[in-house]
């Protein structure tokens, strides 16, 4: 495996775009442009309708019927709106990197394509490990977005938590090799998408901080987070961590285990690429079951509580004091924005 | 925050004094001096007794009662006879200080005290935060009273561990922020009472070791003091340290994990009052969740069955084997003193 | 304890040699040299069909029998054929050292001589230390011995499977003191045998690796390996180790966690002596009662496993993809030898 695969950029939505151009931020339509700058606003409640309509089973045969018309070694359609995927199916490797604009926050519409990109490299055969980083530099992923928790109903709280739980269901009992090449800020939700990779590189920029941090939010990290980090760097480092709400910055980052390696920024890309052709030299069959005896008490936490943790999300965000700290929070964003 | 609390120290005991004075120990009435002096050695049935008389209810609606007649920012009474207590409302926080001669020694009476402080600050909304120090700098605590549990009948040997247990669960599921500002050796319970804290800072003094050294006397630390030393330092290092009885000066400490900062001698509790304040500015609410989160299966685990350890322990400790070893080494102890 | 203990070698087979002499490899007869050269080639089938024939209990009582007869100081029968004992009763300690060339691979013959000294030291009051090494510097163990996991048929990958566990039982609860003075490569089975030591000492030589590195040959640890790697190293170094068949020098042993202790290559079996001397000063009661209450989550969990992960074991050994790259591995090796 020699550098970044070649193909170009796709990005695969609910209607595919013929011929799959589209490439680079500063190419693209004004209209799509718009449309998700706008999701970083506070009411966004048409698209998010709109990305919740499509069944999470239609997006995905939509997009597996026009893989497979892919050549071989050539472009695969792995890829949504917010989720560019560059499969190099001759490596067996894909990279996969967050594209919601301004800070990859986690939408219900970006897990919802997320989940359908992980679903569809899980599937396939020609893919082996994906390395997972973002389309933007400095930042990674925001984590949770606030707005999908503030001011909307019970029943859209539950459909979100469940896409959250989805989403860690994929990444952490994925049968590929997952590598986090993290380019950008990765607090809260970032983290944990990291913490559920086989291996994490960290681009050594101060500014690039890492950690669970909701309880600066006045929220609590759900017990899967908790349990995924203190299957990274122990309880007695995730119990300091989780109260604090701490942010870890590449160094300290690198000493409390949250991540394997600390790299230049142009390095991320690329140690990520080579770590995985070590990861790559494994029999899948072996080390598959390996992760799964390793990680299985930890999903099964999860699957058994699945409904009762949705329930307890809704009941809890739901509180009047929780609401009024989280629009208070967005608030202070947005001052800060404008 | 600034310093420690300037209000006087103030001793709480079943008959709180008039007007609180008492102040220092080279201060106090000669008769308190002997009384305490006493427990130092093997017979002291008689203060005990009297220790055990009183219901730990009546000491504590007792104690409230006062409590409540203190003005805002001053003299609160959270002390007892062996525990002062310097509380400052104005920042939330309080100083717990042992004073139990001649080592801080838990026994009986003194357990009953520190619960009843605990119980009082836990209860009272101006305290966030709670730093435990030793008001005899040289020994934090030299850990369980090796006097309650030699030559004692079975109902006694009951009560006592009822009060130890007692004393972990109070800690160690406190919702304040507790920090311990280690400022001298604490051996075993003095060990355990530090690990339940949220932070710990030791002071910078080969003397001032740290560890569950129970193995050395003969005798087995309970299972939730293992839990505990687990979540704090791991498992291979508690296998280690609880099987040799290892007790860590303060490079050793902070290097497997035991402590997070060794500081000068005269830094100890500035530095924990530092540290206080940034777990300060976390929300209470979510921090006390998280908190919770991180301790619950291991608080579950004596709760469920708290009855049956202390039947272990009483059938234990009631061997003429065990109490053999403890009478050789209690009468060690003496000639070394003698 | 100064040094190595000074009695003679002493080998007990099932019949055992008259006199005991036999001492060093150089100086036993061409006959017993050719047998064990045999073991080391694919079929052996006679050889290992006469070990099992031979019942462990019938073993046992013949070396026990022997045993009695010893001065008290002097020559204890606790060897075998493959497993050599020198016991310094005075001291309470025995050296137990591996001597199944050309790798001490675990095949059945060996594990039941293993597990018979084992027991023999266990049940002897005159005993409470072992410091386990290899009778061939630059090889610990090989590990587990793939000959008697292929091509055979279910019976067998049966009885050898609950061999292997039974050796884990033994050395995971024993209660003695168990150090490890690791002289050579140490991978697989060599490393589980180290990590069920209360100590490990290992040789400063950078071809001594250790690791459980079974994903390499297309096989996965059995999850009570993995219990054990996770209660020494973590969760973490564990999960990245197990899949990636990671095999650590000396160094990054250290670091990981994964020895004790590195030391020059002529040091190895004093410093376990010494180390030895320090865990002799514990009580053994207590001691015991510590360890045991560390390690008894992990072995229940086999315990009430155990039938089933036999059957797990030979249903997955049997399986025709498993056998093929066994297969594959091991002509491998022959063609390296050849």
């Amino acid at each position: 495996m020699a550098g970044p695969a070649a193909g170009p950029w796709l990005r695969l939505g609910r209607r595919p775009l013929a011929g799959g151009g589209a490439g680079r931020p500063e190419e693209e339509p004004p209209a799509s442009r718009r449309a998700r700058g706008q999701r970083a606003r506070p009411t966004l409640k048409m698209a998010l309708a709109a990305g919740r309509r499509v069944p999470l089973r239609a997006l995905l045969s939509a997009g597996l019927g026009i893989a497979r018309t892919g050549a071989r070694d050539g472009v695969r359609r792995f890829a949504n709106h917010r989720v560019l995927v560059e499969p190099d199916a001759a490596a067996g490797v894909a990279v996969l990197k967050f594209k919601n604009p301004p800070v990859n926050s986690l939408s219900l519409e970006f897990l919802t394509e997320f989940n359908i990109s992980l679903e569809k490299l899980e599937n396939d055969k020609a893919f082996r490990g994906v390395v997972i980083t973002s389309d933007r530099p400095g930042i990674f992923s925001a984590g949770l977005d606030l707005m999908e928790m503030c001011g909307r109903n019970p029943a859209h709280y539950a459909e979100y938590w469940k896409a959250v739980q989805e989403m860690w269901l994929r990444l952490y009992q994925s049968s590929l090799v997952l590598i986090a090449a993290i380019n950008g800020a990765a607090p809260a939700g970032g983290c944990m998408i990291s913490i559920c990779c086989d291996y994490r590189v960290l681009a050594d920029n101060p500014k690039y901080v890492i950690g669970l941090n909701e309880t600066l939010l006045g929220i609590v990290a759900p017990f899967w987070f908790k349990d995924t980090m203190v299957n990274t760097i122990g309880h007695r480092a995730t119990e300091r961590a989780l109260q604090l709400g701490m942010l870890f910055p590449p160094a300290q980052a690198l000493q409390v285990g949250l991540v394997d390696q600390v790299v230049p920024e142009d390095k991320v890309q690329s140690t990520a690429l080579s770590v995985m052709s070590q990861w790559m030299a494994i029999p899948d069959h072996a080390r598959q079951l390996t992760k799964s005896m390793m990680r299985k008490a930890t999903v099964d936490h999860l699957v058994k509580q699945r409904e009762a943790d949705i329930q307890n999300f809704v009941s809890f965000i739901s509180k009047d004091s929780i609401q009024k700290s989280l629009q208070v929070y967005l608030e202070k964003l947005k001052q800060k924005k404008g």
